[in-house]
């Protein structure tokens, strides 16, 4: 079973409304490409800037998930629409959601670990100065297998892409914008380290760079097979990412270094 | 505090005695460069063959402990001696045996996930046929700081070196012997992702290649820095590994970067 994957890489500006524009012109070229899963970064439809957040955000649903509700149906194709700000009675939450095939929401889910860091002279970034935390793993079914949501620093705690793995997750797809900084430092090692620890598949769709933001997203989308090579990668430019996922390689994988077998909980405690 | 390591990776060969006497020449040119802490591989007196496992394995103390236990006080140096069989009654181990300065034993790490594998075609290794596990995760402290012990494929589990690192040790060592299959694929992903995830150095100390072994080991010693960059690496051949550890880097990067303060241990139960 082959499925393909269209990573929407697109350069994110301070227009919503040219940012759903250009989301929605993505998606189509992915769809009209065969794309089966289209995936979007984080914050796909406003800067990734605490000071905007509530500025651009939308309670559900909202003309954002509608447009991604409405695009899936009428191109009968998933998407995992990154994420966007979702205002919820008096709180913000970093949220995505994903649709089937027939613009049935299938899955939510709401950043868990909030990216506050403070990388001397370098960057400063308290997410959870505006952003309320998720508290629930997101694991949803599709057609194909059953799929883990991460959201950027989600990707950080090997603990979180743990559970779901085993929680029969087979594809986790991480909506996510590193920086300059952790972006050449962190950003294909862990991807790869999650694919190879967990026998998965790993997404990490990034935006494009966009040098004129507050927050210089680092690009370079990738996807990772279960063995830990790289089936595509992105530079820093606006694009669409294709690659295709076999399935079956995850049980040659599990058959060959039977990691999950050999897991000792009890020890770990 | 700067601390100096030395990762003595020795070519390996079918004969003890010249095996012993290979280590102890690179644990003395290592003393005579200033090293605090000298390391050597996994099963490092020994082919890593599991027809002759029981053949070279030794009860503890031994003539491989007793000359590491030695050497560490003469030369006054700390020794993380790799590992060897150990025979205890009728069970083997694949153990390794950690000396301070003054030739105390402080750290004895039984391997704990033994490595089980059928690389189709390829590589087929079944240590748990003769090798019976561990079943404590080792720590101990050091005049520097506690330093957690993994042996080899114990290291492709997130959750061991999680659990060390939260039981504050600030430096994993792990005497290993990756193959050409896995090395090339997983050898150095793997231990740049530990060392990033838990922002700890990591330390992983291969044996040299010798194509002449049933088992070739990949080489490729390292030592990684928390953030993840690498402060010495080694090729496949026999050689001493030199590195510098500065333990207060661990802090600097955990203020930038708080992962640990981030974890959300409720929700991955």
């Amino acid at each position: 079973m082959i499925i393909k994957c269209a990573l929407c890489q697109l350069s994110v500006s301070s227009n919503k409304r040219k940012n759903l524009k250009k989301a929605e012109k993505m998606i189509r070229e992915s769809a009209a490409n065969n794309a089966d899963i289209i995936i979007l970064p984080e914050i796909f439809n406003a800067p990734y800037d605490i000071k905007l957040f509530s500025k651009y955000a939308e309670k559900y649903p909202g003309i954002s998930s509608d447009m991604l509700s409405c695009l899936s149906r009428e191109l009968h194709t998933y998407i995992i629409g990154g994420s966007i700000c979702e205002k919820d009675e008096n709180n913000l939450f970093n949220t995505s959601y994903s649709f089937d095939r027939n613009g049935n929401l299938i899955g939510k889910h709401r950043k868990l670990h909030l990216f506050d860091v403070n990388i001397k002279d370098k960057l400063i970034f308290k997410e959870s100065s505006v952003i309320s935390p998720g508290t629930t793993v997101t694991v949803f079914d599709t057609e194909y297998c059953r799929i883990g949501l991460a959201i950027c620093y989600d990707i950080r705690f090997p603990e979180l892409i743990r559970k779901m793995s085993l929680k029969n997750a087979k594809i986790i797809i991480a909506p996510a914008a590193f920086n300059m900084i952790t972006g050449p430092a962190h950003w294909e090692i862990t991807a790869r380290a999650r694919a190879i620890d967990n026998q998965i598949f790993f997404i990490a769709a990034s935006s494009a760079r966009n040098t004129k933001s507050s927050y210089v997203s680092y690009g370079h989308s990738i996807i990772i097979d279960p063995w830990g090579n790289i089936i595509a990668k992105a530079d820093e430019k606006e694009r669409i990412l294709y690659g295709s996922i076999d399935l079956n390689l995850i049980d040659e994988v599990r058959q060959s270094l039977p990691l999950i077998k050999h897991l000792k909980p009890d020890l770990y405690r």
